[in-house]
């Protein structure tokens, strides 16, 4: 049994993570408005006081970040940049801070998306953001010490997120979160570091 | 004859990159602290500010960009931003603010590098910024209006930067700038957008 961090339990993907890993793990559900456990993960001092609060743990999961679409002619840099402070830098403050936390051997799992390998329009912020993730956990996995491993789940869109994305993802089939949840579980209990799990796709 | 703007135009790749395009085409040449030109590539208002001077153009180059090399474990969040202000932002800003002052058909061609695809110790923060820079022409490729394209080269190490970077690339093969070079007149002369030209790997 490992004793897992969940950020972004409270979400659709997160809920079905939480679900899955507590069969055999201890979980530790944080969520940014609801629950016991409360983080802003694109404030460094957020992230950092939930670990001094939690201590150590096996593993640490993020499912969380806000990205902007829009048409990228009209796109201001300040839309554009939402995602780059809130996706890419919320996880990767997480990383950073939870380092010291992670016992030796542990786990980091990130989220992106399929929009890193599959562009549509308005979605110029998220493909770059996701591919930046992509990015972080390859030139990561190479340095973390202590045998602790990192790796990306870039699940399609959810069935449970259609009602609201299916303009954008017009053909692309939909996968659910509980099957989405699967590869979390490959990343915590497995023992691959740098891989990307592509789900649905 | 086509009239390209060059930023970054005074760095090792940017003179190799205006010595090939001058043979048959029109070139501004931009630099940070040099030349008649100048711009601060990562302040939008400053490259708005050039682009007003300079007028409509038919290609935007840039070859510029700061990232920082260092451990990750050590590393601030201050230090991982730096590349994502300066390197990835920088060429995100001269795309949002140039696009207007771009004829139809015309193009834009950015930088990475070869860190994207191989990762090295120290250098977590370049590989979040090439790939980042790949989802961004990844995305745009597909929204850009007026046929305009967009493309991204991907140098390995440069052999003029090798007295400084030998010791990050034990193994690697450097190619010149001048044959780095050809690959930004690909982008230029030629019809393929979304392309990601990787040079010497």
């Amino acid at each position: 049994m490992k004793k897992i961090v969940v950020i972004g339990a409270t979400g659709t993907l997160g809920q079905a993570v939480v679900r899955e890993l507590k069969a055999r793990h201890e979980v530790i559900e944080v969520g940014a408005r609801r629950g016991a456990h409360r983080v802003d993960s694109t404030d460094p001092a957020s992230v950092e006081q939930l670990f001094s609060q939690i201590g150590q743990v096996d593993g640490v999961v993020t499912a969380t970040g806000k990205v902007y679409f829009g048409p990228l002619p009209e796109m201001t840099i300040e839309q554009f940049r939402k995602g780059l402070d809130d996706k890419l830098m919320g996880q990767v403050n997480v990383v950073m801070a939870a380092l010291r936390y992670v016992n030796d051997g542990g786990s980091f799992t990130l989220t992106s998306g399929i929009l890193a390998d599959e562009p549509i329009r308005e979605g110029v912020s998220a493909t770059t953001v996701n591919l930046a993730l992509e990015g972080f956990v390859r030139g990561a996995a190479i340095e973390l010490p202590r045998g602790i491993r990192i790796n990306l789940v870039s699940p399609t869109v959810l069935s449970e997120a259609m009602d609201s994305y299916a303009p954008y993802f017009r053909g692309f089939e939909p996968v659910s979160a509980q099957r989405a949840a699967l590869a979390y579980l490959r990343s915590v209990e497995g023992a691959q570091t740098g891989r990307v799990y592509r789900v649905g796709y």
